[in-house]
């Protein structure tokens, strides 16, 4: 079935694409040079957007560089550019301002089939329990009715909330937030993620409950307890690794969305006064030749926490994340940090008591 | 021997850093927050220029991305992790104007004794012709000297110029800048550069005349001949697989001294008046995954004329320069790019008119 949306959706690739609101934003904005972004995955669809809007009469231009989320906004470029605007696909926004005039075009799938043929698996697995809370990519998230609904027929109580961080609309998951599922935490009894292994391992790590992954690209359903676990027990490995490094760096992302400088600043502050050799180390694109041939023996990353979680292995050093530096330092115990979901940015979802565990040590410090 | 330099250096991981200079001109400035750059290969030292600015009450911080040479600045993080200055190891200045204030702090080798150990070799190769050109790499320049002095020892003509496009010393190379050698042409009948086959590899490329490398680090002279004649084979056979293409993407770097955008507006141009798709790609770290992942067939690169030199066997599509684009469209001979040294950044170092024939067909074309 197409999935019907508000405006006048063009397909392409199998998504939906608000080419109208493009053009019209971009005419009234006046823009006429712009540059298009788009992740890895949505090059096609990038390609066809770029070739419509230049059909009529935009100066456009594309970006080739990776690009991992609404937090990665290519204003840099399009400054260097000269673009008056820049077209982002495939992310909702995530930055409270933009610097150079961004418009955001969601990718969102324009057929539920893939997910409809998943149903039955979905009902199956989820079924033994009495409520569900239920999140999804932004991609999928015009389809995700098919599962609310089979879900609430067969008796489930089904519930979708609101995020309060970054991600934009109901039921929504980022990588790095999850907050639209945590919130559910005490009304529900397993959380399902419509998306990748990726968009519902992040809840996995921040909930003991039960979480699965339907995956309508693998035609999977996967239970993540496991991988929740081995990922645990890897990153709790990486902490002692790190506790034993003398010469540490903590690393800023200058992507726009990902910098935590003031973060990083403090945490550098707190590794010194433990005894370490700690410094800051800038960085954009993360990769394992960049910060492997510097000197420093692990460090700790203020960026993207999913670098932390999905490229360790890539790393032969420990790359940890800002509340498993607390729990080096010894400032906030492993336990704490499992149990209370702190593990990927505590400040977003958690309720003021946890999150302000991991800032009291953290507002100590002079930087 | 130790080699004697201007100033008070000192000597970290065997280079000359002249320490005082950073200091002196970053108090100048009244800089207090420093970013520290370095290609790859001189972590170390920078680690250590690193701790001594510390030491001295700077508030430093590290560059962790890739830097590929003097046109690759870190302004753009330098701003955004707020740093007054830059500190740039390992090469001269490249742009006329600083974005950041950058204190570009060179790192020449402080021993010639794996040189010295070479000059037989080099003798013995090139003391068969009467006269030669002699460049270097800026990390072997101090070194020079036991090189010249023994071939004039030895009965030859030995020249060096002063480049007249990027680098900034008498017989200084750089990857995109071999004017210092260039110039000599009609003057000598073979090249010698002391450094990598890399720094070598520019000049081969560029003239007919013999040409050598010396690389103290391998301990080999090697003759280019058969390389240089290799990559023009691997160049050509390009621009006839860029013909074929019909979809096709101008690469323009965003990073400060790799930037053409002009150029790549006017070959974007022209490559559409020869009924070409083609269009403008921007482009920092450009890798196999963010430009293979785009639906061009084809590249046309205007940033860093070594990618598509180096780089290209990593790229399964044909990554060509501008003037093998201009061969790819007939404005061009390919014998004409191959005689007159046409290939890489025309316009630096060939008289006038070799320049103007790359440049006359551009001129003629509306963006």
């Amino acid at each position: 079935m197409l999935v019907q949306r508000k405006g006048r959706m063009v397909v392409i690739e199998g998504c939906s694409v608000d080419i109208d609101h493009a053009v019209n934003s971009l005419r009234r904005l006046g823009a006429s040079r712009v540059l298009v972004q788009s992740p890895l995955g949505l090059r096609k669809i990038a390609a066809r957007v770029g070739q419509i809007l230049a059909e009529k009469g935009f100066d456009v231009a594309f970006s080739s560089s990776n690009c991992w989320g609404g937090c990665d906004i290519a204003y840099h470029e399009a400054a260097a550019m000269g673009a008056d605007a820049l077209i982002h696909l495939g992310h909702t926004p995530f930055l409270k301002k933009d610097r150079t005039q961004t418009i955001y075009l969601e990718c969102r799938y324009a057929e539920d089939g893939a997910l409809k043929s998943l149903v039955p698996e979905i009902t199956e697995t989820v079924k033994g329990f009495a409520s569900v809370g239920v999140g999804s990519s932004v991609q999928w998230l015009d389809c995700l009715k098919v599962v609310v609904e089979e879900l609430r027929r067969v008796g489930l109580k089904v519930l979708t909330a609101k995020p309060s961080m970054h991600a934009v609309e109901t039921a929504q998951v980022l990588g790095c937030d999850v907050s639209a599922l945590k919130t559910l935490e005490n009304s529900v009894e397993t959380y399902l993620v419509v998306g990748s292994v990726f968009h519902a391992l992040g809840i996995a790590l921040l909930t003991s409950k039960p979480c699965f992954a339907a995956d309508p690209h693998t035609q999977k359903v996967k239970n993540l307890w496991e991988m929740r676990e081995r990922i645990l027990r890897q990153r709790h490995y990486n902490i002692e690794r790190f506790k034993k490094c003398q010469n540490v760096a903590v690393l800023v992302s200058v992507k726009p969305g990902q910098k935590k400088l003031g973060l990083a600043r403090r945490i550098n502050s707190m590794l010194k006064n433990y005894g370490k050799n700690s410094c800051i180390l800038a960085a954009d694109e993360i990769t394992p030749s960049t910060i492997l041939e510097n000197t420093f023996e692990a460090f700790v990353n203020t960026a993207c926490p999913r670098l932390s979680i999905e490229d360790q292995s890539q790393f032969s050093k420990p790359v940890i994340l800002p509340a498993e530096a607390m729990v080096a330092m010894n400032a906030l115990s492993w336990e704490e940090v499992v149990d209370e979901g702190l593990l990927m940015y505590p400040w977003g979802w958690t309720g003021g008591q946890a999150a302000d565990k991991f800032w009291r040590p953290l507002r100590m410090v002079t930087t």
